[in-house]
Parts: structure tokens; C-alpha cells; sequence
């Protein structure tokens, strides 16, 4: 191995992310020190929040800017480099970044099954599952009966949180941006119903899939949907804001949604912010119940894989437009 | 007595209220059904959240409208009529409206000490403090040495906040309109600061009083004090969403706060409305421990009293403006 491709941020964005913005380079391999470990990455997942990470505000050490190697979570094997608790030939989950072999400290990575299904562990067992179980059931907890409302439902946080609310009893309605997606919530992951937010009858739709109101709204946008689902909450009904895709992917986010304060207040509403990692004391409880639910067949893991380092680029942008559905994959 | 002096509604408003939009009128008086009683009014009081009720958009029985005399709590004495919990002579509190003689049925009301202080019967022991007290501690559940804040610092619900938040252990900033109000809260009520929002250093002084960020915020106000609390919230602050005083007197609402949902995500706020009424259950336990301060000097129960039902009107406008501080209260 003479070289390490990786991809680097060409150009932080200012408007739509386009494939240009990054550019591949070719490095020499890097060489791990103390406790560290040199991995091959073999594969990693893209995620919507990411491209909050490149409006540029950041200032931390390692923050995205012109030259850096895109982060990312990947899967790799452990080819070098000493740690107690890895062996040469591991395959481990971390922050790994967008290139073929990565440096990084044994403290920051966790082993993963060697012959476990990459794109699931990338996905329904990694960050993605950990974030719709725990927003779910710990924020949101929905009872038996209630309407759960997610939007961005084909994605990769969205389409677990429909299916473990189905698996709770709830009657699940996802919103999504296509009518190919929402033919595959109801009739491949069994959502009750679900609506395009891109249809001109979006309102009305959302409205008639909702005649009870909304129990539980799991919020991945932001923006309008958002709004509207406000609008349909039931008393001492609970938002659980997860993320704001509608805001990320440009210069000029929507003002804050109208019927804030008044409807939280009339309503009795709940809404909540939360960051999956305050739960990583109770992560292995999670994997166990999400993998439990995959091995017997009641939830689907799906996954959109594109092959080769060179993708991701494209990847990146398609999620962002709303082509792919699941957890989004690169395989190295 | 041949007449009954009765405070009706003259025209909704369409832009801030002004005296105008009532009159004065004269009606026989009211004769007690079966379960009714004939309740002379000693005192009304008028909250900010009145005002929501005038915005046109109700159409339930008895909502507001041209000629129905205006809703409000009072303090009266039961002068006829009969009902099992109540004999002529008591003293009741209740929905009499903007009026000295009411008919109203037993069930509604609910008696009071005949030798309390009226204004702290209808203020502090009333909804206001009730409202307080629950929307504080069981929304709000501020831990020692955390900073809360409180918007419309001086009003009815507020000046009665930022004192239990300090009972708590709590340091407490006041956010209200004018600087005499800033230093009766720091003075008089023992906050630890208070910041006026009508000043061009509003956030600059706003940023200077929360240096540790704000733990809990008690949002009286929405709009843009909303939107400077929401910036400088603590990971896993809360945000007790009460009223919404700065959208009622105006035709053109302002928009939703920007930095939701983002905010709430990534400091993990939550963000809650409610209504005292859900814990009528609890309603004792909160006069008890409110009478119980004040009984000791440790909460001061401010009020602004107006003479005669002829100046409800003005009253009301006083305190949309917010010329009045604490409760404001109206003696017939």
C-alpha cells in the first residue's frame, strides 16, 4: 500500500452541496502512535446532520474546512498499531472518516461483529437506530392506540422510528417527499399511512391521515412540517425534535415556526431536543432490542449502498435531495 | 337594588385595545335557578391572557362577542340562591365576570377565608399564583444555583416566579419593560437581577445577566424575548411555556422564534406549555405552601388595584401596556 485515498472538503458550501465540493487526494499511509490503531476503512454511512457541520460555524479543532478529510463514521479492520483492547484482524465501528486507512486512539472505537451485515451495523445498529430508539421511546414515548407522526419516514432515522412505533402499538404516519417512498413505508415497512410533503394537496393530506391528531411528532426537518404538525397536536401531546433537514442544505433557513409559544401552551405540549450520545450508557440495551427485532423479522434495516470512496460526494448530495432511502453506505 | 352594573363588550378589537371596546350597562338583576347562587362581587381580576380570548377566533358558548358582558375571575359574597356548599354570607371565588351581581351555579365556585386580604385571595392564591407555582416547579423543576428567568418579571404570574424560584435556591433574572420595574423586582422582591427588554442594550444586558446561561426559562411573552432566551439556554435547559402576552394586544403576530427546532436539538432543551387547570388536584397543596410564605414574609404579593368596575376597561389597557405590576385587580 503506497498511498491512502481520502477525500477532503474542497470548498465549504454556500448554498446547495454539489459533488464539487470535495475533491479526492492521494496521502502516505499514516502511522499510528501510542494506544493507537491503524484501520482499513471497509465502509461508511452518511448522514443529513453532516451537512450541518459544513455551514461553517464551527471553530473547534478538527472542524470542517478547506483541506480537511471529511468525518464520518465508518466500519473498518484493525491492520496496525496496539491497543489492549483490539487485535490485528478486529473489526471495529468509529470515527473513521472518509478514507481508506485512518489513525484513530483504541478509546474512541468499539467492536462489531466480523461477520455481521456492514450496512445494518452502519445503520439500524449504529448511530441511526440508537437515535430513532431512544427518541422515541424515552422522548417521545408513545402508548398503544396513539397517532406517530416522523417525517423525512424514508430516511435513515425515520424509517426505525415508524417501525418501532408500529412494534409499540402506535398507528404510524410518515411524511416523506415522493410517492415511490411512500408506497415502499406502507407496503415494505408497514406504516399505517403516509403523505408527500411535496404534493400540492400536502395539508389536506397530512390532515386526513391524522383524524385523531398526533400523539408523538418525531421531527427530522424542521421547517414546515414541522409547522404543520403543530398544528395538529394533541392535547399533552409530545414533539421530539431530532433534526432540521429542511434547514441544512442552504443559505437561507425558514424562520421559526409559527404557533410558538401559543400551541404548546393551549395544547399542554411537550417539545424536546435531544443528542443520542447522552444515552451511551444504555446503548447496548438498545442493539440487543434492535437486533432482536431484525433477527425475527419485524424490523427492516434498509439501506442505500453506493461502492467506491470516490461516491461519497454524490452520496452526500443525493441524501440531501432525498434519493436515497435508509441508512445511506459507501463501501471502500 | 333595582339594577345590575355590567361591563360588556362594545366591539372585538381589531388592532391594541382601548377603553372603547366596552361600555357600561345597566340590567335587571338576575334571579338564582335551582344549584344557582346570587353572588355580589367584591373584586376582579384581569389577566394578560384575556386579551387571547378577545382575538375573534372563539365560537363556543358564551365566547366573546359584541354585547356579552366580559369573562373574568372574582371574589364575592353569596347573597341568595341556594346550594349545598354555600350559605348567604360566604365569600366564593369564582367566574362572576365583569359585573357587581352574578348568577352562577355552586359547582363553578369555591369558597375563600371571609377575613382575607382580597387582591392576595384573587393574586397569589388565586390562578395567577397557582400558575406560578405549578408551571415553576413541576415544568420548570429549577435545581439550586441554576439561573432561572422569568419574562414579564412584574406581571401577575411572574413577579410570583422569580420569588418561589428563589425559594428554591435559584439566581433569578427578571426580564420586564421599564427600568422602575427592573429595580422593584431586584429591591422590593429580592431577584438577583433583572434586565429591561425596552432598552437598546437589551441584549447586551441580557447576555451580562445569565453569564452561566439559563437553566430555566418561564416564558410569558413568546416573540422576541422568547428568541433571546432560547439562545442562551444551558444544555438540557427547560423552557415553561406559560403565555404569550407580546402576540395578544396586535393584529400582526410575530413569526416563530428562529433556532427551533435547532436550538432545542443541539443543547437538548425541552420546551413545554401547560394549563394550571390539569392539576386542580394539586390546587391545596399550592395555596398551602404559597399562604405559607407569605404568611412568613418570604413571597411578596404584589398587586395594582383599580376602584370601581367603570375602570376594568382602563385596567385592562394598563395592563396590556404594562403600566400595572403583580395582580391586577379591580374592587366593585
Amino acid at each position: 500500500m503506497s498511498s491512502n485515498e481520502q477525500v477532503v472538503i474542497a470548498e465549504l458550501p454556500a448554498e446547495k452541496l454539489a459533488p464539487e465540493h470535495f475533491e479526492v487526494v492521494r496521502t502516505p499511509p499514516p502511522e499510528p502512535g501510542e494506544g493507537e490503531l491503524l484501520v482499513r476503512t471497509l465502509a461508511i454511512t452518511i448522514g443529513a446532520g453532516q451537512r450541518a457541520g459544513l455551514q461553517g460555524s464551527a471553530s473547534y479543532a478538527g472542524a470542517p474546512e478547506e483541506g480537511v478529510v471529511m468525518a464520518g463514521t465508518g466500519v473498518g479492520v484493525v491492520e496496525g498499531g496496539s491497543h489492549p483492547d483490539f487485535a490485528v484482524g478486529d473489526r471495529v465501528m468509529g470515527p473513521l472518516g472518509w478514507q481508506q486507512l485512518t489513525v484513530v486512539h483504541g478509546r474512541h472505537l468499539h467492536s462489531v461483529s466480523s461477520d455481521g451485515d456492514i450496512p445494518t451495523q452502519l445503520g439500524a445498529l449504529g448511530t441511526n437506530g440508537l437515535t430513532a430508539y431512544f427518541g422515541l421511546l424515552d422522548i417521545g414515548a408513545p402508548e398503544p392506540g396513539e397517532t406517530v407522526v416522523v417525517s423525512a419516514a424514508g430516511g435513515s432515522v425515520g424509517h426505525i422510528v415508524g417501525q418501532i412505533a408500529r412494534l409499540q402499538g402506535a398507528r404510524v404516519v410518515g411524511v416523506t417527499g415522493s410517492d415511490d417512498k411512500c408506497a415502499m413505508l406502507v407496503e415494505e415497512l408497514g406504516f399505517d399511512e403516509a403523505v408527500n410533503y411535496k404534493s400540492d394537496t400536502f395539508r389536506a393530506d397530512f390532515k386526513a391521515a391524522t383524524p385523531d391528531r398526533i400523539g408523538v411528532y418525531f421531527d427530522n426537518t424542521g421547517g414546515p412540517i414541522l409547522e404543520s404538525a403543530l398544528f395538529r397536536m394533541r392535547p399533552h401531546g409530545r414533539i421530539v425534535c431530532c433534526g432540521a433537514v429542511s434547514q441544512y442544505d442552504t443559505s437561507s433557513p425558514a424562520g421559526g415556526p409559527r404557533g410558538i409559544p401559543g400551541l404548546l401552551v393551549n395544547n399542554r405540549v411537550r417539545m424536546q431536543g435531544f443528542l443520542v450520545f447522552d444515552y451511551a450508557d444504555r446503548f447496548a440495551e438498545a442493539r440487543r432490542a434492535i437486533g432482536g427485532w431484525i433477527d425475527d423479522g419485524s424490523l427492516v434495516a434498509r439501506t442505500t449502498v453506493y461502492e467506491g470512496l470516490d461516491q461519497a460526494p454524490q452520496a452526500f448530495v443525493d441524501l440531501l435531495a432525498g434519493r436515497t432511502t435508509g441508512t445511506t453506505v459507501v463501501r471502500i
